[in-house]
């Protein structure tokens, strides 16, 4: 692991760090904001993660979350989107390929070679934080924006136990029925629709839920609205009784600007679980 | 009008007042709680209609109501949920006849001649509160829990611009398919289903919405929760793109020691509207 960047954040570290993947066979960029009482003990730890064309670093330079995460002593971890690199196959379209992992493990040519953001997500890359880092893996939560989203719903709902809790601001709700999820799932997973139903958040929502709470937000004038679904996701969380709160936010859209105005409100919410009991 | 009785209340008065009531052919009975700056100049008003089984008493006893109505000056009127008396129809049921009014105008014999709740909730007894005390009608918000909860909704949606902000405490959310529902809708309104739409939340919300924000609460551990189907609603909402949240509450049932545990939110979300601009 090679440090690119440090600069101090509100009192603690925002860090930028490279390393070699063994789960994407090429070199990985993560983005970590660690607190300042991580120089002291291991603190909790929240995952972000971001949307379709988003590197590590949107998010760090837009979402706003340093401010709260320092508040509440909780580092943040940004990985990347997908595998990069010359070597690694990408598509013309912005939602496919690099910068479009959609957070599963790709199972057809030419994209199984290095697609596998679910096991980069899921376990190299919290051993490599927890083993470099004074982040505490007995409290982790989970949270992220669109197709990070939908990331963070899945991940959360098939590994119980692992997150506390998880929020979303305008998840891809429900891939298995938009343009957004069956265009990469058939390119990532084949055409069996069977293997796509535990990464849409909706239907995992409706079979098993969460073992937690659970926070959703959604703009109201989200241009993408058509294609992230929200309608399908909170009529599950009800069927399900899941306990949590999806709230719909006027005039907001799709933009990092939606996302920065209710981050305070996530991290808080994290935070009371990453510290209870 | 006569007065019931008055007792001091968190610095105000709560009043329980009844009155010769057109609409409903008997006499009917409410509760209303005037906070201390009534005395002054006119305060911003709240319905909270209740639901099956409960008089206008019910909620002024054990919502916990008055402490945060105090707090934010807003007053707060409980009508009772029926017509009432020897001469008034009613039903061995306890979810049809006195006590379970549903918010409608019965058309149907026997129920036609005192059952006129819609026009009683929504024209008679706002002029009866208007004229005779401190009340500002132009800044008006309503809620209720249970077949008040769907009382709320439907006269939200159905008199738009009458009302600032919308909540409910376990809504019967979609009676049009519901045992709380059909059974009453047949019965006061006859088997012309076409004529059941406007008084079913889910449905209005899907077509219209609410002109302002809503906000829903529901126990997960409700011992009705098969009968008030929230997921109709929270599916609706998003649907609809309406501004306002639904959350799912862990642990709580139907009772008023849910209601009682989230009405300072609900009271503080009404006062941030009817205090806005």
């Amino acid at each position: 692991m090679r440090t690119i960047s440090e600069n101090k954040s509100f009192g603690g570290v925002q860090g930028v760090y490279a390393h070699q993947s063994d789960s994407c066979g090429c070199e990985m960029t993560f983005g970590l904001f660690l607190p300042e009482e991580a120089e002291e003990h291991p603190v909790p730890l929240l995952w972000y993660l971001s949307g379709l064309t988003c590197t590590h670093e949107n998010a760090m330079v837009k979402a706003g979350a340093q401010q709260w995460a320092a508040e509440y002593g909780v580092a943040v971890v940004f990985p990347d989107t997908s595998p990069r690199g010359k070597g690694v196959a990408d598509d013309e379209a912005f939602d496919l390929g690099q910068g479009a992992g959609f957070y599963v493990n790709a199972t057809q040519a030419p994209w199984a070679r290095h697609y596998k953001m679910w096991d980069y997500i899921a376990e190299e890359l919290p051993r490599i934080v927890t083993t470099n880092f004074e982040v505490d893996d007995e409290r982790q939560s989970i949270t992220g924006h669109s197709m990070g989203g939908h990331g963070a719903l899945t991940l959360a709902m098939r590994l119980q136990g692992r997150f506390r809790s998880v929020s979303a601001f305008a998840p891809i709700a429900s891939p298995t029925t938009s343009d957004w999820g069956r265009k990469q799932f058939g390119a990532y997973l084949g055409p069996d629709e069977s293997l796509w139903a535990d990464h849409d958040a909706s239907l995992r929502m409706r079979a098993v839920g969460f073992d937690g709470p659970v926070l959703i937000d959604q703009g109201a004038k989200d241009q993408f609205l058509h294609l992230l679904k929200p309608e399908a996701l909170a009529e599950a969380m009800m069927a399900r009784r899941q306990p949590g709160q999806m709230r719909m936010q006027p005039g907001y859209d799709h933009s990092y600007y939606f996302v920065s105005t209710f981050m305070a409100d996530h991290v808080a919410f994290h935070a009371e679980n990453l510290y209870a009991r």
